[in-house]
């Protein structure tokens, strides 16, 4: 996978949340997927598709963070990952995909973006399952650690 | 969502595991996601993109199902979900839907598959976020549960 299909990723992310949030996150040391496991308690998952590229996107995030992203954006800190976090979470990862498919199509890579997905429960880990290597990129923040993790194949033009 | 659309998932689904690891899987009570939680140890999850239509699709295992279905293809039980098992989920998942991509486009509904990813941890739950409802059905076999959940929206032709 090319470095240069992760950046609109990552800057989407974070203009993502500085805007809607207020929570300023600081990337780390971008790798490759086998040299660290994203571990974390909710995520937002979504599939990418086109003719010609293919790939998935997560984002991971502590559940100390989530609540208090929820926290800045509404007023009220729920007590733990309820439908509310799980659509926001979701809502999140609509936008920041949504972000990147522009960048990446003026660059001339187009796809459609699948449904997001939410999963929930303490500690989980993703494989994202690509021909390339998926590229995970850690993000520290006051109010505790997020994860971004893409793959994305670009097909054999024949 | 319409039920015609989740049929191909749960036939494929069935004739996957049964062609091959003889594991039979029997289909319990269709409901709206809303009724229920899957909940489970390993899970395959895939976006389904295309300008007509997007969904996604998750299959949940408990530990000791997916365990007995690698024993059941290989030979060899491993002792936990390692990177084995999540091999083999992406390409059950991959399978699956490929299957019920076929079907699918032969009723008119195209879409271009992403690549899947798979959530490891105990007890996890997922979120399919969609403008329709999300379709969960529960399976039982002599070795352990699995879940099978469907989004799949239909846009507007204009």
């Amino acid at each position: 996978m090319n470095v240069e299909f992760i950046n609109p990723f990552l800057s989407s992310l974070m203009n993502v949340l500085e805007t809607m949030a207020m929570t300023k996150l600081t990337p780390g040391k971008p790798s490759l997927k086998r040299d660290q496991v994203a571990k974390g308690d909710v995520s937002g998952l979504i599939g990418m598709a086109g003719p010609q590229t293919k790939g998935s996107l997560s984002v991971t995030f502590e559940a100390k963070l989530a609540l208090s992203i929820m926290e800045r954006m509404l007023g009220d800190r729920p007590e733990s990952i309820n439908e509310e976090v799980t659509d926001m979470v979701g809502e999140i990862t609509n936008m920041v995909t949504g972000g990147a498919k522009n960048i990446l199509s003026d660059k001339g890579y187009d796809f459609d973006m699948a449904t997001p997905m939410i999963v929930s429960g303490k500690d989980h880990t993703i494989n994202h399952k690509c021909d390339s290597a998926t590229l995970i990129v850690p993000f520290t923040s006051e109010n505790g650690k997020a994860y971004i993790e893409v793959s994305f194949d670009v097909l054999n033009e024949e």
